[in-house]
């Protein structure tokens, strides 16, 4: 198999920021996260106005750098970028990464006009362009990124995103739930590499298991649909899709220029193509989590424990509504229970409301094993509160998990739910230190291959979009 | 107008806690939160194992209690409850609240037959009865309360929950967006006074503005469609119906002993009667905080501010398929922000993309005041992120607020989206001062009247419920 084009230059030997600057601008934005993040090919500012840049030697343009050059970040004005991409051709470079922007995102013709010409001037020289009018490349295992204080760590997740913001969203919400990238790409105006190039390099990229998008237009409709059957055959395709409705798609057009096209064409395309489609960069990341933390689910069936009773009624209807279903407790966990001296076998049911309790012989872990253990169930849901005092004062945070017995649940699929404002602890010291105490269950969690919501219509929404990627990958 | 029964017991000269202890569980549980919000009636613990508790004379029984008893709590089991009746009975107790659990919702026969047998004792004595299986009163103005840590502030939020944890919940996500009680009463399976008698209650309340309910399943349907349809010509009710679904239902049978009925027809039913329906109790508030800051609104011409470019396609998306109606930008608008000097007047929209500013002279503020100013918008969205530094150092929340231009907004209502995860800093120390200032920031806002929102989709389905509610009121 050839090797992808976006290969080709995502190893630059060299990299130079055309309108590096100390200025604390977006010169400087792209030039300091290089240094932050440790890049170790060799590194120039472009700047006319400055002998150097943060310490290091800058030149008046990227034909006077003595050695090769194989990436250019331009943050230099629209006007500017013709005389800087013909230097880039002298010079051999091979991908420029335009954030440079008011293109044909303004509306104007004689700034598409611009766009339009730059492509043609690039095709020529056999530049390729990531861009314009966007943040351009963050890949941790190349040490290259856009901004400043993205993660060092690496991870299973591709990322491809039209916006700028949202990509900084996304990634700010991954991390949060224990989610790094391979590589993360936020490409705009995709006027060369577009949506398909990004998708079809992510589909054979052996360090991405998983890869989201987030798009507002598609240059090529058949062409990435095409990429998106083939990709889903092997690694989920979670896609946010911008300007849905004629508010959004005219919002489309002054952000990156893209045609939103029909709603009800998209969500059928992305359907039949295996992929899964969610509404906004929050929801996208709950089921990013649940992909990264669980194994395939073919199954509906949801077993729900440790709500009290008003919150064991709605997570009864909140799973039913994200189309999962709640069966009722099987009659031989009822008998197991009564078995073991339950005094409410009878009583209690799916979801376990454990607020009934008569005393402490029968605990949410306990109601977690025999779920976990019997087969009508498919997937797992607890929620996480409770009892954050042993008998020797404030427990640790592996304490406080073993009540949920999580290494005694097999291979059972478990989400977690942690509503912070039902967390409780009284006063202000003791909710800081609950605070600590859960932000140190998440990473226990994480580490026992458990994602957590924050309340159980995501966690219930994130599971059902999962079961209906791997129901579908199996129907095919 | 004759006093509504529930007023008649809402204002004891004495409680009784029967089952009161030292011992840390619901006795102490009742007990304790009336010494720590201080009521100021006489306060009797009740328990023949004890001759004092917390430091105040306990009675073997309520018939040995000296004083007048005008309101009784019972955490006695159920066992025990026949006979307690007996002793209010004897001592014209006007009221007692059932916290003892263990009845109907158990499903067995003889729990329900004596909870029955309850009922009708209550009735010959003239008892009138809260609950049973429920967490009672929560009155700050008389200084009662079922928990510790509840706030001591009353408000006008009127709240009546079938179910005591929802109760906590929804009480506890109040507090954090501003809002709080008139009265909140938790009433369990409802033997004797039923979700009728409450709503009917707080219509007539002049304390309560607006009504919040959790139920789970409606004892007489025509009286509540009446009274609620009479509720809703003066003051909003929101309601969260446990128990849609056929397993919600399954969980409310043992949680409240309540058949939940048809989902189709409550919808209808609560539509019809121009009350608003919502899915759980973070909607409940959300909705809540619409209603108590912003004034009616009838039109759903939406203007959206302060976002970058991805957030503004979404945000454009969201609002629409939330009901509002995200309108372009009008020309007047323009024309006036061509006439200042902007150079986007063009280019920018509706929402706002104030990531395309190209100096700092058109900002947030700028935009909110002119949208605001402009009689075709009927609310307004804003984004709450950006500039945490001034020109000396780390701004306060009232310098940070100015850039919103707040009070230049006239009575244009204005929701704003606060994104936790999109408020920056770099490093914890950084993270940590921004989160101090956004807690500040919060209580501006509450202050100026804006009810905030953790994204967009959640502030535009606040926004959008609302309408309904004064559209609906409006055309009767």
């Amino acid at each position: 198999m050839a090797t992808h084009p976006l290969e080709e230059i995502l190893h630059p030997r060299a990299i130079a920021v055309v309108g590096a600057s100390d200025s604390g601008g977006r010169g400087s934005g792209f030039f300091a996260p290089l240094i932050e993040l440790g890049y170790e090919g060799q590194l120039y500012p472009v700047n006319p106005k400055y002998t150097e840049v943060m310490g290091i030697k800058a030149y008046p343009s990227v034909k006077d750098i003595p050695g090769v050059v194989d990436y250019v970040i331009s943050s230099v004005p629209a006007s500017q970028v013709l005389s800087m991409m013909a230097d880039c051709a002298e010079k051999g470079v091979k991908a420029v990464h335009l954030y440079t922007a008011r293109f044909s995102e303004t509306g104007r013709k004689e700034a598409a006009d611009l766009e339009m010409e730059i492509l043609n001037q690039a095709k020529k020289a056999g530049i390729r362009l990531i861009g314009p009018n966007c943040m351009g490349l963050y890949y941790p295992g190349e040490r290259i990124s856009f901004s400043e204080g993205m993660p060092r760590e690496s991870g299973p997740v591709g990322l491809a995103s039209q916006s700028g913001s949202a990509i900084h969203e996304i990634v700010d919400l991954a991390v949060q739930r224990g989610l790094y990238f391979s590589k993360a790409i936020s490409y705009g105006n995709a006027i060369d590499f577009n949506e398909s190039d990004y998708l079809e390099y992510f589909a054979q990229d052996p360090n991405t298991e998983m890869v989201l998008m987030y798009i507002e237009g598609v240059r090529d409709g058949k062409r990435f649909y095409d990429a998106l059957h083939h990709t889903t055959a092997s690694k989920p395709v979670i896609i946010v899709k911008g300007g849905r409705g004629q508010s959004g798609t005219r919002a489309t057009a002054s952000h990156t220029a893209s045609l939103a096209g029909s709603m009800d064409i998209w969500e059928t395309v992305v359907r039949q193509a295996g992929a899964v489609s969610v509404r906004h960069p929050g929801e996208l990341i709950d089921v990013a989590a649940a992909f990264h933390f669980l194994p395939p689910i073919i199954g509906r069936k949801v077993g729900v424990a440790g709500g009290a009773g008003g919150s064991s009624v709605l997570a009864a209807d909140l799973c039913e509504e994200a189309g999962l279903d709640v069966i009722p407790l099987p009659m031989e966990i009822r008998e197991e229970m009564k078995a073991q001296g339950s005094p409410i076998w009878d009583w209690i049911g799916n979801p376990a409301d454990m607020s009934i309790r008569i005393d402490r012989s029968w605990d949410v872990g306990d109601m977690l094993k025999i779920m976990a253990g019997n087969p009508n169930f498919d997937l797992l849901i607890t929620f996480i509160r409770g009892h954050f005092h042993g008998d020797h004062g404030k427990v640790s945070a592996e304490t406080f998990l073993k009540q949920y017995r999580l290494n005694e649940l097999g291979n059972k699929p478990l989400l977690a739910v942690m509503e912070e404002h039902r967390l409780g602890g009284n006063g202000d010291d003791e909710q800081a230190w609950v605070q600590e105490l859960m932000e140190e269950v998440k990473v226990g969690l994480m580490a026992a291959g458990v994602p957590f919501y924050p309340n159980i219509e995501q966690a219930a929404e994130a599971g059902s979009k999962l079961i209906d990627y791997y129901q579908r990958r199996e129907s095919r």
